[in-house]
């Protein structure tokens, strides 16, 4: 397979070589996530759909494969001291976990706005948390003083090779599991999740469509594809808590280079989806985790004719994350 | 395998034989479910859990097993006129699923007070719901005229060898997924699933201890167990909709005779299951398909020296048919 597939070493962060020793790295420690289908949800899409359930993967989020990666990438003397960083939370909670079977402390500079599950999550791997503003600057802030003060290794939640190889280890596995698939839809925040599998999947077939999904109340990435340059937003608003982030120098060349297409949805199609997703397939999602379906079931995909003919399409549930307290006060005032 | 183990053939409504021809007649149409596992729960309750996620499978149960079992294997002559239940919910739209595969009518009898999902499964898979009373009588009466006016096939819920067949496919899975499991923990209601899982595992292995869930508001397992014949209640009182089912002749003697235990948890114990599945396991369950792990967890399972040595434990989930209709309009509320 590798002598059809094209090697992108040169001009990205990440290539199919490091993507497989990325696999070689993590295979033990990472869950080799299932793939669900619905019949009913074919229908709904008229195409046969494979959700590659990443909400099960450890911590709850796909977040852990390059979070990994890059933990045990470090030698012994980089790892002393332990690692940083700053995330909106399921990064934050993959670190924490990657670092703690390693043995090693991580800080995470947590902003004070963030859900509480996933602050929950970092606390249930030990992950030290160090809370700060909700700002973007706040956080590197915080997070450059506690590099000062501890001598830890940054981590960057998706703009690093090491965590872009990890999160490609999808692809590896879920073309493994259906060869068949012709596209693969994939949420886009700061690209990290995308690069690794547009990477990984168009190297070993590159006939493979790999789109993104965005939402409308943080749509920089495809402002981005439109520029032809990085777009950077002042403000976003969208439920999906984890799509907010912004493409970072080692994510944009690839989003820029091989991602087919961005489809945007508003926040009511993903609550639709996320629906579909707890009725229908059983899973528990967080809204991120269902703008693959909503794209999908969207009135621009459907209505596109470059994309008629994808016919096997891999969806990534990113994670798995979410609030449900509500639901559950409900439930217990019945008893 | 089978030189090992025990043939019940003689005593029961089912035997590994009649299982292993449910597993060759029905493979082609189930989903082979996933095992998931989470070392937090597994922490939680010090022991490996195996979680075999039948919420995940076609229809969102088990039961869809047993009824395409069933359905399949009428002769063409008595599948003509189509099939005929009355179910609370979920056997209800497997049947429905079943018959449609097969292309026959299925008349579905349901109380006025199931749970609108359930209903709404029925009508998906192209079930003809034709209503009754809440009470078992008013049930029983509108499918014996509904079975007189179509001279359709009746397809118990539980009580019958075919339909115990199919849900025993779940142990051959499960035990070929996750050979080293000693026990497996079951949702007991009228008895259909325990018996078939008891019946294929203690066959395959006679050291495999089979334990039943059930709630407190329905626990007629439980004291027939302790009475040494069927006990039925007056009134049932749960939040577990799928477990009110008392047993029947073909199931008690299974139960009588193999089932090692019955745990019985209240519903707040339910509940906090169901919330460990939604935010640890993220699988969208229903409260009976919970309750195998609100056992595990409960303290009377913890205190009990009988069961200290079970280490790796299968816990099957049962469903995923639960209304979220709370959950969703608080969502809907924030966009």
């Amino acid at each position: 397979m590798e002598g059809k597939g094209q090697a992108f070493s040169d001009k990205y962060a990440a290539d199919i070589s490091s993507i497989k020793a990325a696999q070689d790295r993590i295979s033990s420690y990472v869950h080799k996530t299932p793939v669900l289908s619905s019949e009913t949800l074919n229908s709904l899409s008229g195409r046969k759909l494979y959700f590659k359930c990443e909400c099960f993967q450890k911590g709850g989020a796909f977040k852990f494969r390059g979070a990994c990666n890059a933990v045990f990438s470090l030698t012994d003397d980089q790892a002393a001291k332990g690692v940083v960083t700053h995330s909106s939370g399921n990064h934050a909670a993959a670190l924490s976990l990657a670092a703690k079977l390693r043995g090693i402390p991580a800080h995470i500079v947590i902003p004070k706005n963030a859900p509480k599950c996933k602050v929950e999550n970092v606390i249930r791997y030990d992950g030290q948390v160090i809370w700060s503003e909700a700002t973007l600057q706040s956080r590197e802030e915080v997070a450059a003083k506690v590099l000062q003060d501890t001598g830890a290794v940054l981590i960057h939640p998706y703009n690093d090779g090491r965590i872009i190889s990890g999160q490609g280890t999808i692809s590896l596995e879920l073309l493994e599991q259906i060869p068949q698939i012709d596209t693969i839809i994939v949420p886009i925040s700061g690209g990290g999740l995308i690069s690794g599998v547009a990477l990984a999947a168009k190297s070993i077939n590159p006939a493979v469509r790999v789109l993104a999904a965005e939402p409308k109340g943080a749509d920089d990435a495809a402002q981005s594809k439109k520029a032809g340059t990085i777009v950077t937003l002042p403000e976003t608003k969208t439920i999906a808590d984890g799509l907010r982030a912004f493409l970072g120098s080692h994510t944009w060349p690839v989003v820029r280079d091989l991602v087919d297409d961005i489809i945007v949805v508003d926040d009511k199609e993903i609550i639709e989806a996320m629906r579909l997703c707890y009725e229908i397939l059983k899973v528990a999602v967080e809204p991120s985790g269902a703008i693959g379906l909503a794209a999908i079931l969207s009135e621009s995909f459907r209505s596109n004719p470059n994309w008629k003919d994808c016919k096997n399409v891999g969806i990534i549930i990113s994670g798995g994350n979410v609030d449900l307290d509500v639901m559950f006060e409900s439930l217990n005032e019945r008893v």
